[in-house]
């Protein structure tokens, strides 16, 4: 089946089904927009796998995704959407790149999750968002964006409950959301390690690629144990 | 009277009325947060007396501000306030910041007039800020921030008007709001060329802080100018 995209982690291919892509998942390993890059055999069957069973469990708590199911190993079906260019930021925590620009410390609890919107551009590198600005840019209506921020609470809410059972804290993460063919707003792309930041409640140990950004640790030995917890519930 | 405050480019003293200081505007000018700096004579003058016409003008078409009356040549009295820590950018052009973080091309004329928020923290370099994280900051509440932006939107109708009068086109501007003492919040700081971005309607030649930013002519002139159209109305 013909290759229809190829991004930084995925490649997505046609398929004989109406609507239906198949997704799979690279070995390849990027961060700071692709400044730093890796080729690490198996990342791309750890991440389908996770991004799989994280959707089944969001789907079982009543949450759509574009996930269909998994195909194999490194891949599965998906919905075909059109996918909104905004990276969704949900934030429980204070880390990373807000600790910069708005002066919290690490580790700061926000009293409620903020939800931030990226624009996904690489030539402008993927900046900061207002709502005002997305509306300007018709990129969403008004509605839309308190659709997004909904959802986005919600697949926060499930996700924090989930890690918790795992002896994990959701510090934040980033998801993509897209329209399928009836123009209805789905959850898309993946939920990782790689779109999250999560660490073990106790120590504090990182679950996720700042393992890799920071160079602190083995990236598939941390999946590993990632995916390890989350079939072990 | 003793010195309360000493910004970049104000002094404010206090006065024997009470809620009510004396601003005195000073010669220095600065831009890029104080990157580049001097002194020129009469700059003092210049935006004290523009800020007190514009503050009148602003307050016969029935939007208050913190304004009471020009003092001296540098000086006016106003009511004290407490700032709310947002510079509150209106646009209706793109240019400056923008059309580098949004790729918008300078010149772009916007379809309705966009509202941005800036923290005002030097340290942090005032970063754009998003509704969101003007509450989580508890800056202003959800109701305030509306507030704030229906004001702005107001303030810039008039000044369009005020500007297309004098054959100028408004691009963008960027003003403060304040609480007075029974906590009303009230437009506040100075609107001039130092705080505009203006341009002819014909020449497209800048009459603001560009000139300086910029290095494209003299700031004097350029302010004495304006002050001229704007006295001849």
């Amino acid at each position: 089946m013909s290759l229809l995209y190829e991004g930084k982690a995925k490649r997505i291919y046609d398929t004989d089904e109406t609507n239906v892509v198949r997704v799979e998942y690279k070995d390849e390993v990027t961060a700071g927009n692709g400044a730093k890059k890796d080729k690490m055999t198996g990342k791309g069957r750890l991440n389908n796998q996770i991004t799989a069973r994280i959707f089944e469990h969001l789907s079982a708590q009543g949450i759509e995704s574009h996930f269909i199911r998994q195909f194999s190993e490194t891949e599965q079906l998906v919905k075909t959407v059109d996918i909104i260019p905004l990276e969704v930021v949900v934030r429980n925590i204070a880390a990373g790149s807000i600790t910069k620009r708005l002066g919290f410390e690490k580790g700061h609890l926000f009293d409620q999750p903020l939800v931030e919107f990226f624009y996904k551009n690489d030539d402008l590198n993927d900046p900061l968002i207002t709502d005002d600005q997305i509306q300007l840019l018709q990129i969403a209506t008004i509605d839309e964006i308190q659709q997004l921020k909904q959802q986005a609470l919600q697949v926060n809410k499930a996700l924090v409950q989930l890690m918790d059972q795992m002896g994990l804290s959701l510090v934040d993460f980033k998801i993509e959301f897209g329209k399928d063919s009836t123009g209805t707003i789905l959850l898309a792309d993946e939920i990782s390690p790689d779109t999250c930041r999560i660490w073990d409640k106790e120590t504090k140990e990182n679950f996720d690629k700042d393992v890799y950004r920071e160079d602190t640790g083995s990236l598939i030995d941390t999946y590993q144990a990632f995916l390890t917890k989350l079939e072990a519930l």
